[in-house]
């Protein structure tokens, strides 16, 4: 049986691909600010093509949250389809160097690793344009007594539902670690991810989901309502852990009629927002599986995303980690 | 014929994989601090498993120059060689977004695109191992009239004389610019590199030769003297011109008589210095393919070296490049 690791996250394997654009470029591609959209192999060399020079680095939302996890000092697992490519090589490397336990070998055949390609404008907003590649093969063969284990949380993405089996290989994720006492996480990943599962996400909070982490948008189309006052209302009445950050606005934490409010910290100058709620997550849980207190957790999720957010790239850094280390 | 362009260069295509290591990680795998050492593929995976997570970019020195001469609004082409692999890929989409003229197809066949493992002290400097994969192929049939054609400045790199067939595509490269009157320029690499062929490097200097690029090391290995001073009295010898970068010295540029004298500027904090060298090239070509002065040339560079070494990374970002823009 594998090791019964601190945190184990299931997500889609991705290899960013980060440019300085400016908002006339993302005019001319034709894509709204701020989204993510799906995108195919064509459509990804169409828009590589056009692109500035470019810095690649690991990325995936849940992927970097185990990252950052381990990066904190967190024993980690991680389930995610790559190639055996040299971006799939570098997701892994990348991984395996902080320690996480990478448990599906890369794929010989199949599509290529995903790649993410993310336009930062001068605001420092990420636009994401994703070619999901190998991802989309990740299956429901991929997920045994023996990948899942018996992690104290058990991370999912909402992206995952995006990817053919993603839907039935998380039923059995969820089975399997709830028979070993795993408590699951789901991470909603962006507000268009919410619109187009939106009844599947309901279900899984409802039924199988402890802990849901979001930014304002994504629970906001969770629960169809422009208003977040409403939505704070909304989920105190389950008995779910809520961890919902919300920009310059900090982050609001609600277990039934227990509310945490966290408010932001000061930043300089805002780089480059990619990675700033993955991060969030990361601190957070890195509070929570060691049993710290929810406003501990809090914070940490919150210095977490803002040293993320004053430098390009979605994965915290050593220097910063040493930092941080000293406030855990 | 291929266009005129001011900067063609020719040399080894590398794509950077950059990590943060401490000084015992150097000590561990053996590695004198600031070398560069090229190595095997076995070696090149031994050393990756044991990085920490890395950040991938397109890279090599005289590639780098001929980047940052583009960013800095040159024209410019480019002939080395990588795979048609994703790091290929990479290298030539981030020249070409660049707008260089990529003179040379990705090869469908042989060794994998070259990488080189930059390990970044916490003082800034950069280690570096290379594995030089694809480029130890680049051969004396891709250097052709048509690929040369007729730049006003032909930049070679020392590394060059380090693949099997180079020496003689070097021969081949000069003899078909000098015909259309260009200007050979010489980057001579590291001191390493320059120890390797030292007597080459004599003769190119001697003979062929218009422009050398070095740092302090690097000119004082090829005279064989521990003192500079030396070296400033025996390359005033040469009706050639020297450009010799000194870090926070300042640079020296000498043409026979002629002597300018530019000093460092101040820099907050040095993050990394991969590039420096390249950098200062690319500003002190683009004002000499511009006809300015020599002060002015080197002037330039130094602007452009001041940027790379206060960032991770060996080419200039877009705002760098705006903010120089204001003073070329």
């Amino acid at each position: 049986m594998t090791d019964a690791v601190p945190l184990l996250g299931i997500s889609n394997a991705i290899v960013d691909v980060l440019a300085h654009v400016d908002e006339a470029f993302l005019e001319d591609i034709g894509v709204p600010r701020g989204s993510m959209t799906l995108i195919d192999e064509q459509r990804a060399k169409e828009i590589y093509d056009r692109m500035g020079p470019a810095t690649e680095m690991s990325g995936g939302s849940v992927a970097n949250t185990v990252a950052n996890f381990a990066s904190l000092g967190g024993r980690a697992a991680y389930i995610g389809r790559v190639k055996a490519d040299q971006l799939g090589e570098i997701f892994v490397h990348d991984m395996r160097a902080l320690g996480v336990d990478v448990r599906l070998k890369p794929a010989q055949d199949g599509a290529p690793t995903a790649r993410s390609h993310i336009l930062i404008t001068p605001d420092g907003q990420r636009t994401m344009q994703t070619y999901l590649g190998a991802c989309t093969e990740l299956s429901l063969s991929d997920v045994t007594e023996t990948t899942v284990g018996a992690p104290q949380v058990l991370l999912l993405e909402g992206y995952v539902w995006d990817i053919p089996e993603g839907p039935a290989l998380i039923v059995e994720a969820v089975r399997i670690a709830k028979r070993r006492q795993s408590r699951i996480a789901l991470s909603l990943s962006d507000s268009f991810c919410v619109e187009r599962h939106r009844q599947e996400f309901l279900d899984a909070v409802t039924d199988s989901v402890d802990i849901v982490f979001a930014d304002d948008d994504e629970i906001m189309a969770l629960f169809e309502t422009g208003n977040f006052d409403d939505v704070v209302e909304t989920v105190a009445r389950f008995e779910k852990l809520f961890v919902m950050t919300r920009s310059e606005k900090g982050s609001v934490i609600v277990h039934g009629g227990q509310q945490v409010l966290q408010p932001a910290l000061p930043v300089k100058k805002v780089i480059d927002t990619t990675g700033a709620g993955d991060a969030y997550t990361a601190g957070f849980l890195y509070g929570f599986t060691t049993e710290r207190p929810l406003d501990e957790c809090a914070r940490l999720g919150t210095y977490c995303a803002t040293s993320i957010i004053q430098k390009v790239g979605a994965r915290i850094e050593k220097d910063a980690v040493t930092a941080y280390s000293q406030a855990l």
